[in-house]
């Protein structure tokens, strides 16, 4: 039981590391080059903070996510990894967040704010940033996941009272 | 002992409470209507959709804040409250993540997109944006700080193989 369990949740990493590593690469090689009024446009994710905080932070939860199925499973390590579980879910959703609200202005534009929607102009950038923030919500989804079972199963007997 | 530490505990809380409310109201009172070459130009939270998410989020782990210290303290709900504490932090940090990147737009411009800037013409506006901004991350350490004391103290011992 204990071992399906452990199988399950290493399938589980795994599939997780591979989604926020797609997210990096699919973000990071978003490029498009169009000629707009005789005006060379080079869009690309280097242009906006939020997706360069994107990349940054998929990049560094891919590497967690690595590297933790390779943690000794009697290593004190493991104390530490429901925190950096955590920590590095937060990390994602906060840079998917970030790297969506900017997507949405691609996208829609803002009309009040005036600023042009660019997405008509550079189509194949666009798909490649849905395809990130897609790969990098699944990731997001599979270590909430992960997170709320462990809450489940092996903490909640104990929080009674713990948190008053 | 235990006694001083849900003193703080209660403490932090309503810190957090009060500050994701601040954000809630002065983000949500957010306004001004300024005349830019004879078009009347009139910045609100709700021209954008990120700052939209981040009022109701905000409003959410407000209300979420106030309600969780009247929970009685031998109450089976407390089983929940660090799952519900770390989803509410997760959302406070991505409606943080969304506004913030739309504010920088507004506060930067994006010269590749072709996004100007408009905290030169709606300074008041900005401002607010910038105050709930700060509020609501305060709110955010404040809440994770929680978390991570929560693990620290009542849950590692348990962690040890148990996510493996």
């Amino acid at each position: 039981m204990a071992k399906t369990k452990r199988a399950t949740t290493l399938v589980l990493r795994f599939m997780a590391f591979g989604a926020t590593l797609a997210a990096t690469i699919v973000m990071a090689t978003s490029h498009q080059t169009v000629d707009v009024f005789a005006t060379i446009f080079s869009a690309k994710y280097t242009v906006s903070p939020a997706f360069k905080y994107f990349v940054i932070a998929n990049a560094i939860v891919s590497a967690y996510g690595l590297l933790v199925p390779f943690i000794p499973a009697e290593s004190k390590l493991w104390r530490s990894v429901f925190a950096l579980d955590m920590v590095f879910t937060m990390l994602l959703i906060s840079s998917f967040s970030a790297a969506l609200a900017i997507a949405y202005v691609g996208k829609k534009g803002n009309a009040q704010a005036g600023w042009f929607a660019i997405c008509g102009q550079v189509p194949v950038f666009c798909d490649h940033v849905t395809g990130a923030l897609i790969a990098s919500v699944i990731g997001f989804i599979i270590y909430m996941s992960l997170l709320l079972h462990t809450i489940h199963t092996v903490l909640n007997p104990l929080l009674v009272g713990g948190l008053g």
